[in-house]
C-alpha cells in the first residue's frame, strides 16, 4: 500500500475568492497578522501498489485527467 | 513573514461524499489500484509576524474559531 498526498492549489495570479472570503473573516475575528490566505484541496489516496515509481506516473496521469484544472492550477505529490 | 500550511481533513469515520465522488471517478477511467480517496483543504496564509511560537498559537486559534469545524474535522499545522 503507498499513500499519495496530491496538494492542488490555484495558480499565482488567479484569484482566489475563498481565500478572500477566508481572508476577510478572519480580518473580523481581529487576526490583523494575516496578509495573504489561498485555499486549496489536498487528495489522499490509498494505492494497493508496491512500485512508487508506477504510483507517481499513475498519479500524474489522475491529476492530470481528472483531479486538477491544469489551465488554473497547480499541483504537487508526495508519496509515503 | 511566516507562512502556515494548514491541512484540514474529515476525521476517521466521517462518511467523505466528496471522497467516494472521485473514488468512483478514477475507477470509471480504470485506476483500479485507487482503495481509498479522501479529500481535505489546505489552506495558506502569509502572517506578518516573526514569532513562530505566536504564530502557531494565532493559527491554532484560527483553527479552533473559523477553519475548522473540530466536531467532524482535524487539522494539522506546518510553519515554513
Amino acid at each position: 500500500m503507498i499513500k499519495a498526498i496530491v496538494n492542488i492549489s490555484l495558480k499565482a495570479g488567479v484569484l482566489d475568492s475563498q481565500g478572500k472570503a477566508v481572508h476577510h473573516a478572519l480580518e473580523s475575528l481581529h487576526f490583523n497578522a494575516v496578509k495573504d490566505v489561498r485555499v486549496g484541496k489536498q487528495i489522499v489516496l490509498q494505492l494497493d501498489c508496491d512500485d512508487k515509481k508506477k504510483a507517481l506516473a499513475d498519479v500524474t496521469k489522475m491529476c492530470e485527467d481528472l483531479l486538477a484544472n491544469t489551465v488554473i492550477e497547480d499541483y504537487d505529490i508526495e508519496l509515503v
